[in-house]
């Protein structure tokens, strides 16, 4: 039986590592530092309690597995990570793995063995804080880690490179931590929303459908620039009107959709003056969703508008994409089971995406994925702030083990 | 009768004074310089050709005087300025002077006595790009210059009472300059349009109703920030759905008046990240009309719908005000008698507003004003490529002619 308790102690002590003294500027916990190694001691310790035998593989991801009764089939996998962002909180990444290593103390106490391996996962450095990276321990795992991230520098320096052998792991062998496509059965990750869905439906558990594949697109809008007293209305070309234009049709487009988000972070105009009718404006667009095809549905009305704004209003618009990660499906059989097991302890859950990427969007290169999250207050995220209830731990702690429990026998 | 050639060859000769040797970096006559001195030296020549009496006002301004025939009365004065902006072109403000010195000149070899005086008035640093300020000679012909004004550096630390002390004027009697209320019956202004409405409607010369004065507004629409991802569309309080909204609804009032203008010329999303829905979005508004009432009805418009978008929406916007000058009407009889002088010499002409503002704006304080305009090519000015043919100079100037004839008798 999954113990509230002993998560939640489990958590605020972990949090303990790397806060800072003034409780506002949060928990900084970077990859392979002192407070990394120290995190890792203290979930070792945790792990080795809940009868997990512990490893590091090549690259520092900590991982704690127990056998199966069949311990040659594809095991189930639990992962997520310690490291931090610079002043972060105490909930995003280190649930995830606390998590699963009480599923994994809550299955030896019951002496429930499963039929498959488990093991339980503390990816590095996911964050990416350290070297302006992110997920180096789930790429890792996944072949995807690149040689030329050896030669990233951190803020003072220091290669990822001497980062690494600093600790005792040698550079040239990281390629080996990959595991190979197949050799797990499914990857399961708890983790905080960091939105304010389930706050606002208040529900604990959201069942993750998939995670969306941000689409990072810059529009710029070419009019005609001229004196903001001397040029009539009618006789403007002006590349805000548009602009506005082409920002509301996209609103639209997306709300339409039952998944797909828009969002507008970045906008200028130029010149910039405030008597100057601009000659360009400028923005961008963060498009997702966790279905590439309507995430691509959504582009191609979005290029309809575009061509339809140039003829109407004169203008010309340059679209150009920046930065493309595709969507990642969560497995059907699993969002079905993790479902039925929340329906089986009668905790109540809603489906959802993910908006943000996490370890699962590697892992699902290899495996079968599935996700929860829990509530987190009012979506913060990434800051000292960041806070989930005690309830809604445990929760998403009770749904995961049922999820383990009832997949073990299905995979 | 006009002579366009003269005019021509006193626009090209004057244009050589300050001109920089390579083409492309313009003409630059800045007040109180050598080139000052010497593009009123010149001017000087042209005034005593035009058999005008010149002399030099307590401020720098340079003045022909011709006398009525009852010199009593309140005279006609036409006015411009010699000075530019840095880099700046052939035509802006020496047109005016060299339109009202042809006047004169024509005048007299017509042996065209007026009932009144007439001034012509090349007025001092009406760009402001030395010191940073503008109108300089206009304001202290109509008791506007404030003392602070002394104390105002050029880019070499020079401050503005050093330049006029350097030059031979008196700081401590700029006041003296002013010229009475009244004293004056009619102040008029020939100026290139700065903008595409004559270019566009292939019309020589514009008859301005009057210049709109600028009011400028900040307007900051706070909504709720969040994760680009992981906040669907339908629970956002996204400022930039507000702001562009707010932009059209804005466009849309503008539009639907007779001469209001709006341009949005700075905008800007904060925190300002590609995957983060901004807290805030900034930009600022330039609203426009020769007509306060229209302005201020077109304001009371755009109140209502920042409120209607503060309620349907969930946002708050801060509306500020940043600057404002009133617009100045054009004295109907001139205006009147401006149009049927282009009538009479079968010159097409159209009414106009002025979206810029000109020392007519400060003239108008002490007397009825009337501005004509010519076409600029495109709409450029303030650059080296500024540029006005000769025939609409010429047309120009003729109407200018025609105007002060008129005007003499009716005044």
């Amino acid at each position: 039986m999954i113990k509230e308790e002993r998560l939640w102690d489990h958590l605020m002590d972990l949090a303990k590592v790397g806060a800072a003294e003034d409780p506002k500027e949060g928990i900084t916990r970077l990859a392979y530092t002192r407070e990394d190694d120290e995190a890792k001691a203290l979930v070792t310790k945790y792990m080795e309690e809940a009868g997990l035998e512990v490893h590091e593989d090549q690259v520092g991801n900590l991982i704690g597995k127990r056998e199966g009764k069949n311990p040659d089939k594809p095991g189930i996998m639990i992962g997520s990570h310690l490291d931090t962002v610079f002043q972060g909180g105490k909930f995003d990444g280190a649930l995830g793995v606390l998590a699963g290593v009480e599923v994994a103390h809550a299955l030896q106490e019951e002496g429930h063995p499963l039929d498959r391996n488990l093991e339980v996962v503390a990816f590095t450095d996911e964050e990416g804080a350290r070297f302006s990276t992110g997920m180096l321990g789930s790429q890792a795992m996944t072949g995807k880690l690149e040689k030329e991230v050896l030669e990233k520098k951190d803020k003072d320096g220091i290669l990822y490179r001497d980062a690494l052998l600093e600790k005792g792991y040698d550079p040239e062998n990281i390629h080996r931590a990959k595991r190979e496509k197949g050799s797990i059965a499914a990857y399961l990750e708890i983790h905080i929303e960091q939105a304010v869905q389930l706050e606002r439906k208040k529900v604990s558990v959201g069942i993750v459908t998939g995670i969306a594949g941000p689409r990072w697109y810059r529009f710029t809008v070419l009019g005609e620039s001229g004196h903001a007293g001397s040029t009539p209305m009618n006789m403007r070309k002006d590349p805000m009107s548009a602009a506005v234009k082409l920002i509301q049709d996209i609103e639209n487009i997306v709300s339409a959709k039952e998944n797909t988000v828009g969002t507008i972070g970045q906008i200028e105009a130029k010149p910039g003056g405030i008597n100057i009718i601009p000659k360009e404006v400028i923005f961008t667009l963060d498009l997702r969703d966790s279905v590439n095809s309507e995430r691509m549905a959504a582009e191609q009305e979005i290029n309809e508008s575009v061509l339809k704004l140039e003829k109407e209003l004169g203008v010309e618009i340059v679209t150009e994409l920046l930065h493309n990660l595709d969507p990642v499906p969560c497995d059907k059989k699993i969002v079905d089971t993790a479902e039925k097991s929340a329906n089986e302890l009668g905790i109540d859950s809603i489906r959802m995406i993910s908006g943000a990427a996490h370890d699962a969007m590697n892992m699902a290169s290899i495996t079968s994925i599935g996700m929860l999250f829990i509530p987190s207050y009012k979506g913060l995220s990434h800051r000292p702030d960041e806070w989930s209830d005690k309830e809604d731990c445990g929760n998403g702690a009770k749904v995961l083990y049922q999820t383990v429990k009832n997949l073990d026998k299905k995979l």
